[in-house]
């Protein structure tokens, strides 16, 4: 049986108004979601895994400074960056994580390291970065991962105990992750995630987007998922996992589950923030319970669709 | 509504059998766990929530040198102790877990300050020791992690690449953890789980105790759950919610959501190991499919129970 492609990606969510931002900004960031998508269903296109597909569509969103992973990754308490990622197959149910990494310039590339070259699924620390030197991927240093932007937010906190989250200079509230899930065309699923986290993060903090069934997760049998939000309550919800089970136990549809957990339960615990998520039948759904939310989807016979804000 | 107080606790798993231990070790392991059950079930009996019942069950296991926790951890690739550890309360489902920490002589009750006194949820590494100082936490030096067994345990497959499990040098492989569940009168529910990981483990390895969702869960609609296995399979399998999700969401009882993941999804992962569960009926329940899992459960009315092996 083959079946339809499809993927979908974020770039992060939250109070993201149109009128705060320039019609500029608005045509970069459109810009870069619809290279990710381009990038990633090319190799749908050409008969690719969903793994492959997903992984070069956060590539991309990892070396473009727009968003909070890989090149524009937000400032932590210490001045440094830090970096935590995930990816999960749908076929094998394997899956690789890296936490609380620095220097790493595409800690997904690490993520699928853990998964494809250890006995390991999660490493963290600087440990885990002996890990990709070892297999020789990519560092780059301090200035490569720096922008003035994030780092004049940083300056402004950083003598707080406070966290803030990306992009507040205007107020706003982003919860900035990437992400991206796919359907190939065997119906194989596949979820991968990253993330620099939260401005002025300290204590070797790590949030949902590293947590296999919370920010991350994939089963053939259901659904491929990443979330971008507030992690700590994505955390205790268990957000990702949840979706599955309630396709899975209650035999909710993937736009019924994912409304379920996003617009019903993750409010109750005042979590703020969305997901990407596709099945094998190729249905994607991308809901989210803050104003906007950075992403895009192309479904087979359709077009590539990119938005950011809510009444989109 | 007063509801009816039950614990249960485990010290690990694996291939635990008969002949193989000597009735003076069997002896001390049984007296371990009794240890922990009286020091829990009195916080209980005396009125005291799930969450300290759980935390003092494992702070007894965590001093005890016979389990792979705290004073009893085996040996990493670098010759040093590192620590996991999670709580969770399923009141408010509030959680606190850390991962790959040093030297902190009760890593459960970092858990516990991360969940109480700070923002996060999780925290890793080296800065996640400096949030323990900063709170006053006690800190050992090596002697006091320092354990002869365990160390020639470690020296044997140090420079290979080997991870082995803890307990192997009859060739047993042992899944060695910590945990502890609670129901306490009010009907709330709490897990707490701590791990000195696999020995020779590195690259910053993490498995599922400090995994919210995995190796550790607690929800008062479900259950509360502790995990000691195999660690990959039970991260990639998210095995605490599967089966707060089966309960949950396709009505099966605490014995048969625990038996469905334990004996049916978990194999098919090639995932050994065992979890210790509690609702809020007080029932409990303590599957495991491989030879043996070190456990003992107290339920009102009963007497403490305590077990070994795979026959009793």
């Amino acid at each position: 049986m083959k079946h339809p492609l499809a993927l979908a990606i974020h770039g992060g969510a939250g109070t993201i108004r149109r009128h705060r931002m320039t019609p500029e900004a608005e045509a970069r960031y459109r810009a870069g979601l619809e290279a990710a998508l381009q990038v990633g269903y090319a190799v749908l296109a050409r008969g690719g895994h969903a793994l492959d597909a997903a992984e070069a569509a956060v590539l991309s969103l990892e070396d473009n400074p727009l968003f909070n992973a890989g090149k524009g990754a937000v400032y932590a308490h210490d001045g440094t960056h830090r970096f935590d990622a995930a990816v999960m197959r749908g076929d094998t149910r394997q899956a690789g994580s890296v936490a609380c990494i620095r220097g790493v310039r595409n800690p997904i590339r690490l993520a699928r390291l853990v998964m494809e070259q250890s006995a390991y699924v999660m490493m963290v620390g600087p440990e885990a970065e002996d890990f990709a030197r070892l297999h020789g991927l990519p560092f780059e240093d301090t200035a490569y991962f720096h922008d003035e932007l994030r780092y004049q937010q940083w300056l402004r906190v950083k003598d707080s105990d406070q966290m803030t989250l990306d992009h507040s200079d205007k107020g706003e509230k982003n919860y900035s992750t990437v992400g991206a899930v796919a359907c190939d065309r065997a119906g194989n699923l596949a979820a991968a995630t990253s993330t620099g986290g939260m401005t002025n993060k300290r204590f070797g903090r790590v949030g949902d987007s590293p947590i296999i069934g919370a920010g991350t997760y994939a089963d053939n049998a259901t659904c491929a998922i990443s979330a971008t939000g507030h992690g700590e309550p994505f955390m205790r919800a268990v957000v990702a996992h949840d979706v599955a089970a309630l396709m899975a136990y209650r035999g909710l549809s993937l736009a019924e589950a994912t409304a379920e957990v996003i617009h019903h339960k993750l409010p109750g615990m005042h979590g703020s923030g969305g997901l990407i998520a596709v099945d094998a039948q190729g249905q994607v759904a991308l809901p989210f319970n803050c104003e906007g939310m950075y992403r895009g989807s192309w479904q087979e016979g359709g077009l590539p669709v990119v938005r950011i804000f809510g009444d989109e």
